[in-house]
C-alpha cells in the first residue's frame, strides 16, 4: 500500500554500463505496458477501495517519478509534458508539494488512457536522449531507483486491477491472453525443517542496489527454530475453515475477530461462495488445493498458525533460512499471473520460498539499528511508513525477479488482504 | 435524482400515427447519443457522488427500459441482448427483481461503453421492427412512455456529467463544439406581476400524455398573490452574499443553516472561489451577472427569497400564473446547455417561466386528491418519492421542448443543487 | 424533535389574570419535576442518539427559557444563577449566540442533578417574584409562552428518557409507582366517518394562546373524505406484518423502503423481539391488541394505509373532522403514561382523536399563506423547521391536555419513531 | 486501552501469606473508591469516546473479575450478586460467554453507582470469607491476579474520568481535595548516558508475580547506545512547537502527519489553546515548563525524537538501562495525580524513570521468543493484543508502585493520547 519511491545505495555502476542501463530502461517500461494489453481504457479509471489505485495513475506515477526526480532538476533543456501532471501524479512526497488526495484518484476522468500513454512515451524519449547524453552517476542512480519504482508499481497495478474487476458482477479478467496451467492437485503434509540460529548478519551485503530499510547490515542473535518446508495452501487452509477457523475466537488476535465479526468473513477474499472457485486475473477459475493459499492478511495467517499449533515466522529467521538459496520461482516474468502449485516437495528442503506468494512474518515493520533515510524528498520512500505495518519476504507471482533480494523487506498492514500474500509455518523448537 | 420512468394516462394515440412514433423514437435516440459527442470512453465510467450516475449507466439504463417493458413482455421473438443486464441497469424497480446497488454504479468498467452502444442498437434494430409490425395499443403507449424517460435521462445524463468532470482539477469541458454565446450582463430590477387567485383548476388537462403524478385534475383554492417577473439572476444572489447571506442565519430553515455550517458554503455551487467564473459544460465560463442564478439548493432559493422580503411561489401559483402562456425559451433543442439572460424583461410580463432553469416551488412533492399510482412495475415511477421533496417547475437549458408541460411536477430533495436549478420571487399582497 | 420555544399571538390577557398565572407557573414547573420522581440521578444524563436529550438538559433548558427570555431583559435586579448556563443550556436560537452541540449534550456530568434542580428553584424564586409585581404584558405573554414551551419538554422528557432506558438490558422503568390498568384486549374492525368538505376556515380561531405556526387563519376547500372512526390499534398492525408488511417493498415509499433494509425492521420499535411485549415507561409490559399502535414513523404509517387500502389524512381534513369535539381523551395528567384502549367505539363516532398518540398527517409541515414567523430569537421557534417535517395532530399519553388545540401543528421527520406516534386512517370518496 | 486481566505465573506464595493477602485485597480496593471519593454519581456514567469506559463500569468490572474466574468457579456456596451483571461487566474474554459491546458502555444508566457500589460490598465480603476459609492455592494466584488487574483498572479509571471531565466546559476537578504542589520551574538541558550493549538477559527474572507478556527470559543481543539522562519536558517540547513541529511534515510518520492534518492538531493534548495552561485530574493548572511533556502519542514523540536528532529507545534499551536502578518515584501511593518536575537532574544519572509518565518505546509490542499465553479465557489477557501496538515503560503518575516492575510492558495503539504517556530519547552511538 505504501509501497513505491525508494532510494539507491552503494550502487557504483560504472559509466560503461549506461548501454546496459538504457535497455533495461526500455526493458521494464514496456514489460509495464504490457501489463494493460487486455484492457479497456474504462477499466483503468476505477478505484474500488481506498488502497486501489487506478491503472492509468500507476501508468502515469511511475513517469511522474522520472520527470521529478530526474529530467526536471538534471536535464536543463527538459520540457514537462504537462504542468498540471506535478500536482495530479505526485502520490505522497510532501516535500514535493501539494498533491490530489490519495482517496480521490478514482474521480479523475481525464487525462484519458491514451494522453497517460503519451506521457509516458515523453518521458521514454527524454530519459533515452539522457541516458545516452550525460555520464552523471546520480542520472545512474536515480535512473536505477526509478526502475525499481517501477516495479513496485508493475505488482501493485496487478493487485489494484485484479480488486477493480472483481467487484464486477461480469467477473472480467484482465488477461484474456493466457491460459491456467494444468497442474498437480496432490500435495503432501507440511514438514519443518530445523535452524540452529546462534550469531548471524541481517540485512544488504554487497555493493548492489538496495532499498535504505535493508541498511545497515548488523549482527543479530537467533535462537533455534523450524521452518516449514512449503507454504499453507488451499487444502491446508480448508481444513482449518471446516474446524470452525471463522467462527471460534480462540484462535485470532483481538483486532482480527473484530475484524472477521465486523466484515463477517468466513473465506479468503476472492474465494467463491462455495469455495471451490477463485478470481484470478483469468477470471474466476477452479481452485486448486495444492496451491498456496493466497490473499490472507496477517489476521488470517496468524489465527492459521496458531490453530495449526505453530507460528509465523520472524523476518530474521525467515531471512537466515532463505540465505543459502538463489533466488528462484514463478514471477512475473513466467506470465502466469496467478500462484501455483509446488511442483515437487520434499520435507526436508524448503520450496516456494522465492515467487508465486509474498509470506507474512511475524516481525512489524521498523527500523534496523542504526538505520538512516535517504535525505531529502526521496527520504520518504520508506522510514516514514514504520508504523503498524508488518513485514512480508520472498516476492510473488506479480513480483519482477531481478527486483527481488534476499533482504528485500515488503511491508502491509495486517488487515491489508488484497496483495499475493501466503504463509509459511515456523516454529520454536 | 428518483426520477425516471413513468406511466402514461388517457394516451389516444391511433394505429395511423405510428410512422410518426417510429420518427420520434429514432430523433429521440439519436439525441441522446449525440449529448456524448466530445467525451472520453473513460468520462462515462464515474460516479462522483451517490446521486449523480455514469454516463454509461444512462445510455444503458435507458435502454434497458425499453427492453424489460415491451419488448421481453409483448414481443416474443426478442432476444435478449446480455441476460446479465438485467440485474446491472436496473434502477430501483423492486417488482422487477433484484439490482445493481446505486452507490456501486461507479464501480462498473465492464460493459465498456463499446458493448454499451451495441446495447443501444440491438434494441433500436428491435424496437425499430416492433412498431413496424405490431398495432397494439400497449405497444405505442408503452413507448411514448420510454421516450419521456429517456428524455429524463437526458438531462440527467448531462448533470451528473457535469458533476463527474467539475471534480476535476483539469477542468474539462464536456462539449468542445459549443461556444458561449455574447449576450447582454445587463438587468433590470426584479417587478412582481399580480395574480387575483380564486376557485381555480390545477393538474393536468386534456388527453395528451402525462405522468401519473399530474392527475387528477382537480379544484383548487388560491389566495391573491404576485410572481416575480422574471428569475433572480447572479448580480441579485450576489447582492445577497455580500450582505452575509451565508454568514448570518436569521434567513436560513434550521436544516439548511446545518448545511451551509457543515459543509462551510460561501457560494453557488459550480462557482469559482473568486466568484469570477462558474464551471459549466462548457468548462470554466464567466459568470454573467444577467443569467439566471443556477445550482440552488431549496436552502438557498428559500434563504435568498427571505432574505429580499418575499417567498418562494407554491406549485399551484406558478401553474396558475404560467397557464396562458405557450412553452417557449433556451431548452436542449437549443444546443447552449447553460442558461443564458432574458432578452428583454417588461415589468409586466412573466419571462423566462420555461427553459434555462428550474424554478423551486415552495410545495412539498405529494400526492393529488384521488391520486392513483398505476398498476405494476411501472407504478413505481413517481409516488414512492413522494417524501421529503420539492416541487420544481418549468424546465431547463437540458430539458426537452416537447417533454415539457404546465402541469409537470419535477422533484427533488431540498439539499440538491446539482440540477440547473434557480428561483423565481413570489409574494403575498 | 426541533421543538420547542413558541410565540405567543393575539394574546390580550388582561393585568387581572395575574394570580392565576402564578398559580398556573407552579403547577406547570411543579409537574415537570414530578416526572423524575423515580429516577436515579444517572439517568438523567445520558444521550442514546441525536434526537435525545438528557433529561437532566430538560430541566435546565427550560428554566433557561424563562432566564433569557423574561428575568434576564425585564428584571434589572435579576441575579444570573451561573453565566455559564447561557451557553450549555442554549438549545437552537442562534440570534442568543454560541451554544453547546446539541449531539454533545449527552458527555456533560455537570451541573450535576442537585445543581440542575437548584438552578430550578432559583428560577422559580424570582418569576415568581417577578409576576407578584409587574404588571407589563409582555411578563404574562412570555410567561405564557414560557409555559407552552415547558409542556412541550415535559413530553420530550418523558420520550427520551424512555429512549434512554430501552437501551439498557435491565429494561428499567420510569416509573415504579404506576400500574398499567387492567383493559379490555376487544375490538370492532374500523369503520369509516364521512365528510362533505367544501369551502372551510382553517387555522387558529380566537384571541387566546397559539403558536405563530397556527395563524393566519384562512380559507380552504376541503374535497369529500371519510376518516376512520378509531386509531389503528396493535391487532390491526400484527395482521400487516403478518401479511409480510415488513417483507414487500410495494407498499413502501422508497424512502421507508431503505430505512427498512438499512435497519432490518421487522416490527415496530420498542416491541419485544416475539411482539408479544413492548417496553413502556412502566417497563416491559404486554402488548394490549386493542391499544393504539404506537412508536410508528411516517413510513411505517403510509405503508399500513396502502396495505389497507386507505391513506393518511391531511391537516386539514383531520382538523375539520375534530373541530367540532370537544378536546378530551388520556393525557399526561392521568398519569397512564401509556396509550390504553378505547372504552366503546361507535362505528359513526370519531373515538381517541386527542390524547393516547399523536397521529401522523400526510401533510408536509409548511408555512400557512400570509405566514408570518414572530420577531427576533422568538422567531425561531417554529418557522425555520418548516422542511422535510410532517403535521401530526391531537396529542398523546404524556401531552398536556390544556396545551393541545384542535389547531396544534406537531411535526416531526419522517423517519423518527420515538414519540407517541399512531395512525388514523383515510379514504377519498 | 486493551488491557486488563492477566495470568499469573510462577507464584509460589505459601499458605503462611494468606494474611497477608487478606491485608492486600482490602487496601488495594480501598484505594479504588477512595479515588471517586469527590465524584457525584453523574460523573460515573459517560463514555466521551470509544476508549472510554464509565467509573462506574471500571468499579463493576473488577468486581467481576473476582466474582467470574474466582467466587463463581471456586467456592460452592457463593451466592451471586445478579446474574445480569455477567452480560454487562465482562470486557472482552470471549471465552466466557457474550458480552455488552465495550462502544455501548457509556449507554447504560443502571446499575446506579449505589447499586455497583453494594456489588463491591457483596465481593469484598465474600472474598475476605474466601481467603480466611481455603487454603487453596489457586485462589491465592487468582486473587493476586485480581489485585494486579484491579491496579490497572485504577490507572485506567483515572485517565478515563480525566477525558470524560474535559470534555465539559466547566472544566472540573476529578479531585478537589488535592493542591498542585509548589516546585521547580527550572530544567538544566537534557544530557546522554552511555551503554556498552552486549549480550544481555531480558524478561521477567525470579519467581514473583508477572504477566505472561513478560516471560520467558531470553537472552538478546544490544548494540551500544545512549539514553537520556530525563524525560522530555514541556519547554523542550515547546521549542519543538516554536519550530513548526505541528506544520511541517518531514518529521513525521506517514500515519502521524495524517493524523495532524485530520485532527488539525497544534499542540499535546489537554494544553489549553494558549499553551499555558493544562486540563489536569485536579483541574486548569498552569503548565509548568519543568515537569515531564505528557499526553503525547506515539506519533508526537517519534516526531519530537526526530526533530532533535534522536530516535525513541527500544525496550530492551530501557529495561537494561534500568536493571541496576531500584523502582521510585511519583506513583498514585504519592496522591499527587499529575506528573511533577525532576527534583535533581545530574548529566549522568538516569532520572525519572519510573512513575510520573509512562515513556513510549520504538518496540511494537510483540511476543518474546518462545512465548506461552496461559490456558483458558486468562489467556486472552495479553496476547491476542500483541498487533499493531507499542511498548511503555516505567509506570506514570497513577500507576501503583507495587504493581510496577522492571520487566512491566504497557502497551497502547501509536494514536492514543489519553494516557500519562511521555518520552525519553535515546541515541545510536
Amino acid at each position: 500500500m505504501n509501497k513505491p519511491d525508494a532510494s539507491v545505495h552503494r550502487s557504483t555502476i560504472s559509466a560503461s554500463i549506461f548501454p546496459e542501463l538504457g535497455q533495461r530502461f526500455r526493458n521494464v517500461r514496456k514489460l509495464t505496458t504490457s501489463l494493460i494489453r487486455n484492457l479497456e481504457p474504462e477499466d483503468t479509471v476505477i478505484q474500488t477501495m481506498p488502497d486501489v489505485s487506478p491503472t492509468k495513475w500507476h501508468l502515469a506515477h511511475t513517469s511522474w517519478f522520472f520527470e521529478t526526480f530526474i529530467l526536471a532538476p538534471l536535464m536543463p533543456e527538459y520540457e514537462p509534458f504537462d504542468p498540471a501532471f506535478n500536482y495530479l501524479f505526485n502520490s505522497y512526497y510532501n516535500q514535493m508539494g501539494q498533491m490530489h488526495s490519495r482517496t480521490q484518484r478514482g474521480m479523475l476522468s481525464r487525462p484519458s488512457l491514451s494522453r497517460v500513454l503519451a506521457y509516458r512515451e515523453h518521458m521514454d524519449h527524454w530519459m533515452i536522449r539522457l541516458l545516452g547524453e550525460q555520464s552523471d552517476t546520480r542520472v545512474e542512480r536515480l535512473t536505477g531507483l526509478g526502475l525499481q519504482h517501477e516495479q513496485q508499481h508493475q505488482e501493485l497495478l496487478l493487485t489494484d486491477i485484479k480488486h477493480v474487476l472483481s467487484v464486477n458482477p461480469l467477473k472480467p479478467a484482465c488477461f484474456t491472453d493466457v491460459q491456467m496451467p494444468l497442474a498437480s492437485t496432490e500435495i503432501s503434509p507440511i514438514a519443518f525443517v530445523g535452524f540452529e540460529g546462534g550469531l548471524q548478519q541481517h540485512g544488504h551485503a554487497g555493493d548492489g542496489f538496495c532499498f535504505d530499510n535493508e541498511l545497515p547490515r548488523h549482527q543479530i542473535l537467533l535462537q533455534a527454530y523450524e521452518l516449514a518446508n512449503r507454504p499453507v495452501c488451499n487444502a491446508d487452509y480448508q481444513a482449518f475453515i471446516d474446524e470452525g477457523g471463522y467462527r471460534r475466537s480462540e484462535w485470532w488476535l483481538s483486532e482480527g475477530w473484530a475484524w472477521v465479526q465486523q466484515h463477517q468473513v468466513e473465506r479468503p477474499f476472492y474465494w467463491s461462495d462455495q469455495s471451490d472457485q477463485e478470481f484470478t486475473l483469468l477470471g474466476l477459475q477452479r481452485l486448486n488445493p495444492a496451491s498456496p493459499v493466497c490473499h490472507l492478511n496477517y489476521y488470517e495467517a496468524d489465527a492459521f498458525a496458531r490453530w495449526f499449533g505453530a507460528r509465523l515466522p520472524t523476518e530474521q529467521e525467515w531471512e537466515y533460512a532463505a540465505s543459502s538459496l538463489a533466488i528462484g520461482g514463478h514471477f512475473i516474468e513466467a506470465g502466469r499471473y496467478h500462484p501455483g502449485p509446488c511442483e515437487s516437495t520434499e520435507p526436508q528442503v524448503l520450496s516456494q520460498l522465492f515467487g508465486d506468494v509474498w509470506e507474512w512474518t511475524a516481525s512489524a515493520y521498523c527500523a534496523y539499528p542504526g538505520y538512516q533515510s535517504d535525505a531529502g524528498a526521496i527520504g520518504e520512500y520508506n522510514g516514514k511508513f514504520m508504523c503498524s505495518q508488518f513485514v512480508l519476504k520472498g516476492g510473488s507471482c506479480v513480483s519482477s525477479q531481478d527486483h527481488l533480494r534476499h533482504s528485500y523487506r515488503n511491508f502491509f498492514y495486517p488487515s491489508s488482504n488484497w496483495q499475493f500474500t501466503g504463509v509459511r509455518l515456523a516454529r520454536t523448537i
